[in-house]
């Protein structure tokens, strides 16, 4: 199948991983190392990330190696020695992944994977890691808004045909069935995911017909339990009213018209008056269905305006994030032969060490707090560290790999809606706004701070 | 391949072409359609569109058919009957094919694309056709802004772990080199495409090692003629003395430092000192490289600015086409059994029949006015309709497939970016800019218009 990753192959590389790793393997430079893989800033009005794309990254490690053909083509470059191409030729993952569960809220800085493996093999994951959990996140995010702001009106992705190819199109799909969406026009996420698919009828289906009745007819003959119409080919109220008809026509030989379709013009109005046309024809079963160029905020405003919409397709603006399309994830080494690594780039500085991300829950179950700490760190230790005394105070980061193996089950897509499900009925509330939220409190805990502090002095000491 | 459309399958779909094509097949409709790809409205700040996309949407045409598994996936949702599904098992395209060659700038409304064949035929291949033709484009659309931008100096496609995908990847480094760009960091596409590849190093590099000056003199005998280092990992101009320490130490042994590479700060004031610092080693063939969330604006401000930087990397803002991620790109129905289709939907109106697009040329070669005419009508019989007198009137769509199959050779990529230089070297300056453009001239023929007219008529009469 075309977007599927499990043909991953050592070229999903940027040539400097291979560059490095060519000089590193001279060295004889392949020590542990751990990187870790997190987000340096929010997007512009995002209160917090959708973790997505964990399941993807750990099929792509699974399956890490170099085909013949891509060695092949290595060769090619006449950069590269014969030593380092049959190094390439046997290399797979040996290490450990840790990561966040898909469906989960994160944070700035936050490590949403860590992976600790000989740093060859950490080097060459990294623009792989990097490409999925960026986009599937990002997705993942842009959909939770377009649900905070459905207020649980049923929402289907409908974007495939705007999507950044066909792979972009299954993952984003995907990722937005985890942020609560109801299904996906898409097939291939469908058939790929088990994704619940939805679908309506398009302009070209209406203007193949003589008429609008016509098509109508035709097509709730052929599904006549499975219909939702589209009105707005060339007139909406006149579209609803043939729709209405075609309805009560076909009644007694037991079809059911399921929905129409607007997907045009102001939809407020529109809806409002395809409403009072269909209770007119006693037809209040009849669903409103609304789509075309809309995201989180025409859906907030529509349905803070009462508008009679049930459902809501939503399109190019989810499936590219339309106002803020990638994030600013980053694949950061943290530790290399067992010491601390930093990195003093202006405005790009990172933080040292092998971590854990700990989240304090309050007595109701709201989570308030985090805080970044190191990976010998636990949930007792730091617990008095956050600012009011947590209820109970959670580790993140869950191991998923060891010794290149997975230590689990594949997990279950609906596990990672749930779990979205969950933490957006947990956490607290000022964040489930579309703009303006406040940031969320995190803070490394004093350990961590300690070896950032330790770790700039080094770093001054030994580069002068 | 991961990113490869060539193992397309009828499951690149949305549901609802299955349903209007299973509900078309119960009627017995499926006659010969015309539809066009166009895009309704160009994105802010656009002037033109670069098309590309082409060469996949003809490969995706060519191979296109249901596979048992896509036969197996649909049964499960039990709304096909057997017939309509033993009626996919055999399908595959038939019909023609024409398209604009990529790399040729185009408008809104014109038709980059035109599909005739039975009806069914086209609409299972809808969906497809969208998703490739309209993220190439905009990818080739955003980076011909930044070549405009950088106006001679080298750009390289960055962007691979901020691409939606693997595949997106890909797509956005082959429309990039169709635009101009000097090549890719993408090993993907330069492996599926021949494209160049070039690498420098990135901060883990730097950071596994003890100091930045032993990782610049390990780099550097790796890579003794191939070595562009990263100076910002601490302290850039700290950094530019340091690489600049190795090129000298290394000179007697034959290496040669290539470049070094600016990723964070002030660009120009560091690109300045760096030169400076450069220069004063006697180290003037040592190119300056930045990067570091680069997009046209701030290539375009640099050059103004007269930093001295020889090359561009662009990551996130070219693969994502970060302001404007996608285009308002569509399919429709133009012409069915002979006869002209229009939808007359609030603000989506469409132009009907069978189209071909006519470009108007000077006397010195500049391209200045288009006119959307008919098929049937031919540069000859439009010349007069132009404003001014042209010298040459050429016709955009070409015949790529017939009966099914390819009419030609599969065009090289390298065809398409000369197309685009040439397109490029021949629109009027005016719209060369990043912003303010005015509208470039496109009208629908006297004879198209009359057809818009009728059949604005036809449709009233009919739904009325």
């Amino acid at each position: 199948m075309t977007a599927d990753v499990s043909e991953y192959d050592g070229l999903l590389n940027d040539l400097y991983q291979l560059t490095m790793a060519a000089s590193f393997f001279r060295s004889g430079m392949n020590e542990p190392a751990v990187f870790n893989v997190s987000v340096r800033k929010l997007p512009l009005r995002r209160a917090f990330i959708v973790g997505a794309g964990v399941e993807s990254v750990l099929q792509l490690v699974e399956k890490f190696h170099f085909s013949r053909q891509a060695l092949d083509y290595l060769s090619t470059l006449k950069i590269f020695d014969r030593e380092f191409l049959d190094f390439l030729a046997s290399i797979c993952f040996s290490g450990e992944v840790r990561a966040i569960p898909e469906g989960t809220f994160f944070f700035a800085e936050e490590p949403l994977v860590e992976i600790r493996a000989p740093l060859i093999e950490v080097l060459l994951l990294e623009t792989g890691m990097l490409n999925q959990l960026g986009f599937a996140s990002t997705i993942a995010s842009k959909a939770a808004r377009c649900f905070i702001a459905a207020a649980g009106r049923r929402l289907i992705d409908f974007g495939f045909r705007r999507a950044h190819g066909v792979e972009a199109g299954v993952i984003a799909a995907r990722s937005s069935f985890i942020a609560g969406f109801h299904g996906t026009s898409n097939l291939l996420a469908g058939e790929k995911y088990g994704i619940p698919v939805f679908g309506t009828m398009g302009h070209s289906y209406i203007m193949s017909h003589d008429t609008e009745l016509q098509a109508f007819e035709d097509f709730m003959k052929t599904f006549p339990q499975l219909s939702t119409i589209l009105v707005d080919t060339y007139d909406t109220p006149h579209g609803v009213e043939n729709a209405a008809a075609v309805a009560l026509k076909l009644r007694e030989s037991g079809a059911t018209l399921q929905g129409i379709r607007l997907d045009s013009g102001d939809l407020l109005e529109l809806s409002r008056r395809a409403r009072r046309i269909l209770d007119r024809h006693h037809l209040g079963e009849v669903a409103i269905f609304a789509s075309g160029g809309l995201d989180e905020f025409s859906i907030s405003d529509l349905v803070k305006a009462g508008a009679p919409i049930d459902a809501f397709g939503v399109g190019t603006a989810l499936v590219t994030s339309a106002d803020a399309p990638a994030l600013d994830i980053n694949c950061k080494l943290v530790e290399y032969k067992g010491s601390a690594r930093i990195k003093t780039s202006t405005g790009k500085a990172s933080m040292p060490g092998s971590k854990q991300v700990f989240r304090a829950f309050s007595p109701s179950g709201a989570f308030y707090e985090d805080l970044i700490g190191l990976a010998e760190e636990s949930a007792t230790t730091v617990h008095r560290e956050f600012k009011s005394n947590p209820a109970e105070v959670r580790p993140l980061l869950e191991t998923r790999m060891r010794g290149g193996r997975r230590t689990g089950e594949h997990e279950q897509l609906q596990r990672a809606r749930d779990r979205f499900a969950e933490n957006l009925g947990t956490i607290d509330p000022r964040y489930k706004v579309l703009d303006r939220a406040p940031a969320f409190p995190v803070r490394p805990t004093a350990a961590l701070n300690a070896l950032i502090i330790s770790e700039k002095l080094a770093v001054e000491k030994r580069q002068s």
